[in-house]
């Protein structure tokens, strides 16, 4: 069934609604400056929260697009989680206490680079836990983004997806660039051997994942330009859905004069 | 004895070293850009932080200050973690039980908005402590900011200082304003009756604190624009003086090649 999330139909070098880079450029400025005036407005408000969350394969561009969303919108009422290999006090827990433990608290715009979805990517292509629990797990996640849904966080969920041929650009470029030489981990070699094996495991977690409450965007990530002002402006329209107001107090009462 | 941190002596309206507001935009401008690109590094290197504590009293400007100073740094890299009154489980410890858990990972810049000096600032002024006690932290917090010194944390103290007038204003401004009533807390009206106590509280503080390994500015804040624009240009100081260098790697051997 070819729906909205089939990756095979989806080219990774697309950028519309976006013809130039210029456009692009002009929108993402717009949209990160109404992104910080609404983020300001929900930290006033401060009972709801926006998580989005960042999957894609090595190199796809998930700190670039936290730089490039985000940065207008500054380290006040933003907070960015980078979810790594989890260690041993983490694999103590079941997979989702780590990922508890830091969602957005009302009020804030948390960013997960990484997240729960590696205990279903990385964990299924190495076989890092039983096909049978990773399994259940697709269910574990609804219902835990259920929960965050239901108490008040919106969650918007992006994967960066990007061409094999510009993975290997990228790679290139961290291999040799001194500035990005820091960035390069000769593991994400052995992960783009398994670049088959991975896009299956995208593949099943938008099907299993997608949902109303915290449903996927797959966002063409080949053209950086192209890859942010989509983002921006999902990111954006949620907000304004979200609609957060300045909350309503009267303080106008003598008891409240200034001394 | 009148010292550099003598409160008495600094006016809280000056500006120096820039004469115009516009001076102050244009330096505050460049610092920013040259911090977000210092950041980078930082974060590359991945073996120092930098820990900036504002304290300030109330409507002093210290979130104006992280957007300010920071907003073009991104979230990326920069936690801004504030203190607020205690939660039971941190009255169950130390006072440096909960300031400790938030110290800033390697390669990045924490940010405290208020801090463990609440604890000889408001702790003192409305006796939430012992005396005694209270005096003994003093020695403790020089001793605890020695160990993330030594750890390879740089660590700067602004203290934002307003003059009881421009409180007033913006106090006014928070009761009036629909966009900033949500700022305004009656209980600011009790620490403004105590106005003395508290400038009392902050001189202990800054005579007993200010270290070689952890030194206070006091940083004149009636005018936002020159206390952005003078914190600004201490950080990007402190940061040049780190000096973070890109990790020198070598990817070039036939091992590493993007297959």
């Amino acid at each position: 069934m070819a729906g909205p999330l089939d990756l095979a139909m989806l080219d990774p070098a697309a950028t519309a609604p976006f013809l130039t880079k210029d456009e692009a450029a002009i929108r993402l400025a717009a949209d990160a400056k109404a992104i910080d005036a609404l983020q300001d407005r929900l930290y006033a408000e401060g009972t709801r929260a926006l998580l989005v969350v960042l999957q894609g394969i090595d190199t796809s561009g998930k700190d670039g697009t936290i730089r490039g969303v985000f940065n207008a919108t500054g380290p006040l009422g933003v907070t960015v989680t980078a979810f790594g290999e989890p260690t041993k006090p983490e694999l103590a827990r079941d997979f989702l206490w780590r990922i508890h433990a830091a969602v957005p608290r009302r009020g804030t715009i948390g960013i997960f680079n990484r997240s729960h979805y590696e205990d279903v990517l990385v964990a299924r292509v190495r076989s890092l836990a039983p096909a049978l629990e990773i399994e259940r797990r697709y269910d574990h996640i609804n219902a835990f983004e259920r929960l965050l849904s239901d108490s008040g966080t919106t969650i918007l969920k992006f994967m960066l997806h990007i061409s094999r041929e510009e993975q290997r650009q990228r790679l290139e470029e961290r291999r040799s660039d001194p500035e990005k030489r820091w960035k390069f981990h000769p593991g994400d070699l052995d992960d783009r051997r398994s670049w088959d094996d991975y896009m299956a495991a995208y593949q099943v977690m938008l099907d299993r994942t997608s949902t109303e409450w915290a449903p996927w965007t797959v966002v063409p990530s080949d053209r950086k330009w192209a890859r942010n002002a989509i983002i921006a402006g999902v990111v954006r329209t949620a907000l304004e859905r979200m609609s957060p107001k300045y909350p309503d107090r009267d303080w106008s009462g003598p008891e409240f004069a200034v001394p």
